[in-house]
């Protein structure tokens, strides 16, 4: 028990990320069913078909879950209008501004998180009245801050200026980088790429393999002219790379990236012309497990390292 | 007591990393004398300038210390005739071939660490025989590895590989981050940036009060074409930033950069037109102090987090 469990009414303080083509009804109800918090991804759903998602969710599991709002597309309102009416009471918005929508998500009685990677945008979701904040790291898969802050310096930096729950993402696909993150003061753990590596995930297969051949150093932040992302290393991202170390423009690379490149790479299974987002923290993944085996290991090596640095004394 | 402690015969587990224009005798006595191990950084040394500062360290504490020697540099022969001639019973190698001297200065009686920043070369380095490994992050000041790789996910991935004492490195300035890299995995930790803004840091008072200014996001990994470098974003960084942007090749960016940027501004103190080299962890720096009172800073942040983890039981 803690803030975090408390706050939403869960057994384990761990949020699945909400991820565009891989986190759909089936992962996010999984996840609440083994303890956890599963949030839907709306980033790459129509609204009739975030509506079938949640309603899906619903019938999946009597445990709590949530949906992730990006806010960078224009149909922001017509999915917070569906999410309100089919009744969930979990929101986490990112990419955008906090003000847009914590306090009418709230006058619905929904508990609102906003995704941040920085101090300043910290700091105007805490104004915006936010129940609590998830802190994403550099080394974190999707689209990322532009500050390149790591979460090892991200949590303690946000945690300076406030006081209210936090949720570090970025790198953690263990339950000893769930420790590390809660000693450097979060109270919760978002996880992405671990769970986009399971059998519920709606990740096309070709794209889960190639989280498990990815190694150390086979994933960077990218078109950072356009809206920054971690990419797997592939051959779209060797033309990304060429294009930006000659001088591309903003226009340039609009026109590389084209229309669909995450759809194609990620739910559509083109590894090597698709755009593959995903973290650092890939090259720690080797396995492809059902989503309660996941946080079941999770909770097992926090234990172990609990136990183990109990039993430290170095000093 | 640990492994690190052991291996240097030392108090705590905490190396002050050799750095240039930063770390001379001054700096490394007073962390010996405290009770970690301090490092003279040679690379921005001539022969007989480290000879001095060997000799000055010497007289200063009756601790051991050690000298870190990047092998970047053409003199490194030099440099390690006069640490076997001066008895330097440690030494840290850095940016180049572990297997160089490895063998050499063992053969010597010297303990021998590198530092890497991914799986290839800690795993070169374990070939060599040396005696444990600096594990590197993103997120650290001065030269870094090309692959980005973050001290969150640096730490387990050489874990993975190796058994031999892991001393982690990058976004390390506080006791809650120390506790956080000993569960990933580290028996020790390497902080610089933190030792540059003490008192006895050989950094010009003008460098030392930039960092107490730079807030987060404030540095960026940049001149990723020659040898990466994390810099202050001061009006030197802006322009490298723009050349970069613009396309500029190897050869631009060595005459923007020229000679003496790294001297000028952290030895000299021209804080817009020098190099500002600086770890990520630089936002959450804010007082110069005596080394001696950084390190016992570390010591009781360190076990109140110890205090603070076994008090809680999230699960």
């Amino acid at each position: 028990m803690n803030r975090i469990t408390s706050l939403f009414n869960i057994k384990y303080p761990i949020i699945q990320g909400g991820m565009i083509w891989c986190s759909g009804w089936e992962l996010a109800s999984a996840v609440s069913n083994a303890g956890g918090l599963g949030l839907i991804g709306s980033g790459s759903m129509y609204p009739e078909i975030l509506e079938e998602h949640i309603q899906k969710c619903k019938r999946a599991t009597q445990n709590p879950f949530g949906v992730n709002v990006p806010l960078l597309y224009p149909q922001s309102d017509e999915l917070m209008e569906i999410i309100i009416r089919e009744g969930v009471k979990i929101v986490f918005t990112s990419a955008g501004n906090p003000k847009k929508y914590t306090a009418f998500l709230k006058e619905n009685g929904i508990t609102v998180v906003h995704v941040v990677a920085n101090k300043m945008f910290a700091q105007k979701s805490v104004d915006a009245g936010v129940d609590a904040l998830v802190v994403e790291g550099f080394e974190a898969g999707g689209h990322n801050g532009i500050d390149e802050t790591t979460t090892l310096v991200l949590v303690p930096t946000v945690r300076k200026i406030t006081d209210i729950p936090l949720i570090a993402a970025g790198g953690i696909a263990s339950g000893e980088a769930m420790y590390a993150a809660m000693a450097l003061g979060a109270d919760g753990v978002q996880i992405g790429s671990r769970f986009v590596a399971s059998r519920e995930s709606s990740a096309h297969d070709n794209f889960k393999k190639a989280i498990l051949s990815a190694g150390d150093g086979e994933t960077q932040l990218t078109l950072k002219k356009l809206v920054p992302v971690r990419l797997i290393k592939n051959a779209f991202y060797q033309r990304v790379k060429e294009a930006e170390s000659a001088g591309a423009g903003v226009d340039d690379l609009k026109e590389l990236l084209g229309r669909g490149r995450a759809k194609l790479g990620m739910f559509e299974g083109n590894t090597s012309e698709g755009e593959l987002e995903i973290g650092q923290v890939s090259g720690l993944i080797d396995d492809i497990r059902p989503a309660a085996a996941i946080l079941q290991s999770l909770v097992d090596e926090f234990d172990d390292t609990a136990q183990r640095m109990r039993g430290m004394n170095p000093l």
